[in-house]
Parts: structure tokens; C-alpha cells; sequence
């Protein structure tokens, strides 16, 4: 099915909390008015209501997971080659739903949304989040879609961070739950790296503040997307997919502009991002990403911390992930079987590093598809 | 031997290259004029010549290895734990040579120094220096000193791939080579990390395309060292050093000064670091390290480019280290023994990554210590 033949996807607006008592309630202590979240949904919700599947993106994914909006989009949406008709997220079968987080820039209320309370942009007065905050915004559309139980929450990186948060706070609202090449807490490497990250952000000139206005902090923000794309990749992808090549030519420029390949890749990918990306919103999801230790809960013991779990995971890892390394999926599965859960976990054998989920289409596609299939059966069989 | 009591430490100029025919000639094909290298020599050279050692440092070192240069000085030299009177580089039995490189900002010829041609500082008119460049130098540093061979060439990370130079350019200048965490060529990863760094120094508004004046370019120099540092440590000396302990208070700021202990540490060091060293120099010596691939001289092929190296080699690697990772130490050894090198080979279990190579004093100094020894003897048996 071609680009221009394949029905093409809408997003959708969910607006609440306009009123104090209906208001987003934050980690913070403060409170998160008229927020929208933006979102999608892809195939059509059965009756019985067993075939919904919520996706949760990572740090710089959005709400448009699958398809065009439009047949001139030059790309379909993040997780295209998993999601959609025939595909092992097989929208002729499931009824999919994703949402841009808050605090995120593709739609949904964050910190270049207007402030309801002073008719400006929030920037930094933008409340901080955490991940469990951008939980209890979609447990609110997930009431408004009428949905009564996912059959699956699926979410790679920051997504699976999300899909744990789901797991603990609302046991009741899945029947499982997928993380991919996540973790149960933050590495104090990762908070390291986001540190950096964001320096470069707030030592941008046009970052005034927060309060910058067309002329956004752009190089910031590029170089804090040039940092994280090397902890995306893994030292053997990119010995494969550049190694040492020159860009444009043959020998050294013996000069400090890009010579080598993977200078260009990365030249490349911190001004594209800059093109789709708000520097606000990566301080603040960053941040999110820092405080988030599932284990800080019980005093960090995390099998206390998962306690309230009932739902079968299937945990998936990638063995050159050194972002969220295997280990820390081990982690969290010894922790889900000293709950007795119901727990699959499978290392995937790839060169990809964290960007493997979502390179690894065919058999991480596989793997989802199946499970998915046999919690399906399994509750039709009740 | 208190610091009060020991010896104190001189640092000593050797200026050459007023004369063209005098001048140093770099691999871009330019020449350097009035070099002024910058170095430091411990303990006394035997009459037969045979103790004189030569360490050769890293990225953010400089001449002064060991000792103090006033009885008021904070801290001793960059190596001090290892170099000393008594201690495994033995000053009271070794000549210990070290000389800052060209391109540095601590005595020797670098950016920051004044063009003989113009008056003025280079700047970005200081030519793209090389490794070998370096060496270059240093051989005149040799000569100069009435050194006829080097008893042990020894060097960690950049150290290490200058003391390779060596070996491949002078085969007949030295007994033995001591490359310590180190590589053969710079792998892609580390070519992304330095291009990284460097782009927050020339996106710092302060940079002034390298004509900045007192008001130097801190932010962005300060933002490349602490992305460095990352590199340095690994995941697990993280873990243990910081794990996600909060600096100053029991709970999140919710805010984006620095939380975490992590974040306070890159903080410091990043700060440290702009007191100490010059964002100019520290964009010539990344590059010198990106272009660093022993084996482009031999069209890839690293056992053909070794194949004028004569002397033994100690090939040391720690197991935690993931900027130089082991793998790269072995690639080196293997293509020695293709040419029937006498190879010792080691890789030091240690979790403190690549710093491992400044922290692990004591198994470290004591292969060191022995290896050194045995040299002696082998050439006093001669």
C-alpha cells in the first residue's frame, strides 16, 4: 500500500482541566490548567473494548506514530515500520493510541504553550514535570476515549519509563505492559549527559531566559541533540556505519570544519531536530528523564516499589544499548519476579545500540506481535 | 618526604626554529618558527646515558609530571603518584623527561602564543598540528638534551598514541614503548565526542572566531571538559562515585540549577578546568587527536604501518575503560606480533574507566616498575 493510497491519519485535540478541581495535579505540588494533549488513534476500538493499545514515545517522539497526515508528508510518522495495517502492530486488529507528552512541543500543553493564568508563553515558568505527571495527563484521555483496559502499553526509552508508571499507579488499567530498552531509574551517566545537554541550551545567547522568541537558541539545542545521538548509537554501529571516512574528500582539510562523516551525521542531525524541536521542551523532558527513579518510592527498593503490579511484562532489551544497558532491564525483571509477576525478558542481539528499538523492526516486531496475540487469547479465553 | 622538604621542581624553555632551514615541519605542510617547548626533567642522566625516560601526556596535561614548584603549591604534578623519588618511576634511579606539546597552553608554542610574523597572537592562525607534529618536536627536545636513546617511551591516552609516533618514526631513539590506555586511531565515537566539545567552544558568543582577549570563551570550554569528563569515568565508578545522590537537599529543586551530586561534580570541573586551560588549544589538540590513525600511513593496514618499530612494547588497558576500550589496545598488540614485536600485554581490571590510567597507582606502577627494570638489565647485560 502506497503513501497516496493509504487512508490518511488525523490528530486530535483532548482538552481538560479548566477548572480547579479538574486541573492536572503535578509531582511539583502545582497544578497544570487547560492542557491539551494531542493525540492519534489508528485502526477501530472492538465493542468488547480488548483491543486497545497505548503507545508511549520517547523523549523527542510525538503523537504521530504511523502514516501521513498529508500524501506530500516526506515521512510518515516515528514508528511507522512497526505500526500500522498488516504490520506486527497490526492496526486492522488493534486500536492504537499515542499522545504527545506534556511539556512536549508537538502539540500538547508545554512550556511555549500559552499560560491560561497570564496570556503569555509558560517558558520557564512552565511548571517542572516528571514522568509520572505525563502518566496522569493520559490516564485523563484514556477515561475520555472511554477506554476501560489497555491490552498492552508499549513504550521504548522514556516510553517504557511511562509504561511503568502506568504498571504501578494504575494496575487495573492493562492487561500488560512492554517496556523496551528502558530502565527503572535514571544511570548517573544519563543525568550527566542530560546535564551537558542542557548547558549548551541555557548557554545558547538566544536563549534568553527561556524567553526567546523566533530567533530560538537553535545551536543550544543542536548541540545538546549531537551529544545524545552519540549515546543513541552504540562505538560498533558507527565504526560500521562511518568509521574513520572522510565526508568530501579525500584527505584532511587540516581546518576545523567537518572532514569526517560522522561530523556531517551529526551536523545533520542536530539542525534537523532543531526544525521539529523546541529547546524548552527538551529542558524540560530531560529533566523529567533525571527524576525518574521508580525505587525512590520504597525508599529505593524497587521490588517494594513494584508491588502494586498485576499485569504479565514483556521486557526487552538490546546488547549494545549502553544508554540503558541490559542490565538495568535485569534489574527491573528480578525486582517484577520477587513480585511473582508474570515476566518474559528478552536481550536483543543487536549492533544498533539504543537506537535499536527502533531499527530492530523485524524482530522486535515479531516478539510485540506475538505477545500481544497470546495476552489477546488469553483474555478471550476467560 | 613532606612537600615542604622535597625538591623543588623547575620548569625549563628550549627554544628552536628562528632559521627557516631550523623551523619545524608539520604534516599539513607548513612550518612553525620560534617553537618554544616547555618541559621538565627529574632526577640525574647516568654518564652512559642509559636511564633517561620520557613520559609524554595527555590531552589536558602538560610538562610538570611530579613534585611542586613552590612549597605553596595546592597540588603536586599530574602524575606525582607515579613519578618521584621512590616511587615506581623511580626519579632516584630514572632521568625522567616531559615536555608540554606544541599546541598546549602551558609554556609550549601554541595558538595563544605570538606569531614571529605578525606580532600578534595565531589564534586560529596557528597551523593544524598532528600527533606526529608533536613528536617532531620532541625529538628536538631529545636532541638538544644530549639524549642518544630513551630507555622507555611512556604514555597514557593522548600519551600513548605520541610514545606510538615515536616508535614507528625514531625505531632506533628508544628501548622499549609504553602506550597506556591508548589507541592506534582515533575510533568515530571519540571523533564525535571532540567535534561535540569543540562546537560548544565556537558557539560561545565569547569565542570571537578565536580573537577573544580576557573575556575567553569559559562557557563553552567548560561545557566540552565536562562532556570529556563523562567519557572518562565509566557507568559503573558512576554508580559508585555519585550514584542518583542529590547534592544539597533530600529532594528535587524542581528547578534546573544542579540537583544531583553528579551534576555538581561537572559543575566543579568544568569550572577547575577553564582556570587551568585555553579553549583555542583545546580545539588544536582534539583535532590532533581526530586525525590520529597510525595505520592511513599504510592504507589501513596497522601491522604494515608498524613495520619499522624494533624496540618491546608494554601495552597496557583497563577493562572499564569505553573511550579506548580494550579492543583497541589488543588491535595494537596483534599487529605488533604480525611483526614479531616482543609484546607484554595487560589489561588491568579496574572500574574507573579511562581516568584508570591516573588512579590505578599501584598495579599500574608496579608492571611499569618491573618492566622498566628488566629493560635496564637487558641493556646492561648487552
Amino acid at each position: 500500500m502506497s503513501a497516496k493510497t493509504a487512508e490518511l491519519v488525523k490528530s486530535a485535540d483532548f482538552q481538560f482541566g479548566d477548572a480547579k478541581a479538574d486541573a492536572l495535579e503535578l509531582d511539583c505540588g502545582k497544578k497544570l490548567y487547560s492542557v491539551n494533549l494531542r493525540y492519534e488513534t489508528y485502526g477501530k476500538l472492538l465493542p468488547d473494548g480488548s483491543n486497545a493499545v497505548l503507545i508511549v514515545h520517547a523523549l523527542s517522539g510525538d503523537a504521530h506514530v504511523s502514516g501521513r497526515h498529508s500524501p506530500d508528508d516526506a515521512k510518515p510518522g516515528w514508528w511507522d515500520a512497526m505500526v500500522g495495517p498488516g504490520k506486527s502492530i497490526d492496526t486492522n486488529k488493534y486500536f492504537v493510541v499515542c499522545s504527545n507528552v506534556i511539556g512536549g512541543c508537538s502539540g500538547s500543553t508545554g512550556p511555549r504553550s500559552v499560560n491560561p493564568k497570564t496570556g503569555r508563553l509558560y517558558n520557564m515558568d512552565f511548571p517542572v514535570i516528571t514522568i509520572a505527571d505525563m502518566v496522569r495527563a493520559q490516564k485523563r484521555l484514556m477515561d475520555h476515549l472511554g477506554i476501560k483496559k489497555w491490552l498492552s502499553i508499549i513504550g521504548g526509552s522514556m516510553g517504557g519509563m511511562q509504561a511503568l508508571v502506568w504498571a504501578i499507579d494504575y494496575p487495573d488499567a492493562m492487561e500488560s505492559v512492554i517496556p523496551i530498552a528502558s530502565t527503572a531509574r535514571l544511570s548517573p551517566q544519563s543525568i550527566a549527559f542530560n546535564w551537558v545537554g542542557r548547558e549548551a541550551i541555557l548557554a545558547d545567547s538566544h536563549w534568553q531566559g527561556g524567553n526567546y522568541s523566533e530567533d530560538a537558541p537553535q545551536k543550544g539545542l543542536s548541540i545538546a541533540r549531537m551529544l545524545a545521538h552519540i549515546t543513541y548509537l552504540s562505538d560498533e554501529s558507527m565504526r560500521y556505519k562511518f568509521g574513520r571516512e572522510l565526508q568530501d574528500s579525500d584527505s584532511y582539510s587540516f581546518a576545523f570544519k567537518r572532514d569526517f562523516a560522522v561530523e556531517s551525521y551529526l551536523e545533520y542531525q542536530g539542525r534537523r531536530f532543531t526544525e521539529r524541536f523546541d529547546a524548552n521542551s527538551y529542558l524540560y523532558i530531560t529533566r523529567a528523564m533525571d527524576y525518574f527513579d521508580i525505587s525512590a518510592r520504597a525508599g529505593g527498593d524497587l521490588a517494594a516499589a513494584l508491588k502494586s503490579v498485576e499485569c504479565p511484562f514483556l521486557v526487552v532489551s538490546f546488547s549494545s544499548d549502553w544508554l540503558f544497558p541490559a542490565a538495568q532491564s535485569v534489574d527491573l525483571v528480578k525486582a517484577l519476579l520477587k513480585n511473582r509477576c508474570e515476566v518474559s525478558y528478552c536481550e536483543i542481539e543487536s549492533s544498533y545500540g539504543h537506537d535499536a528499538f527502533l531499527l530492530e523492526v523485524d524482530t522486535l516486531g515479531k516478539m510485540l506481535a506475538d505477545f500481544m496475540d497470546n495476552r489477546l487469547e488469553a483474555i478471550r479465553g476467560r
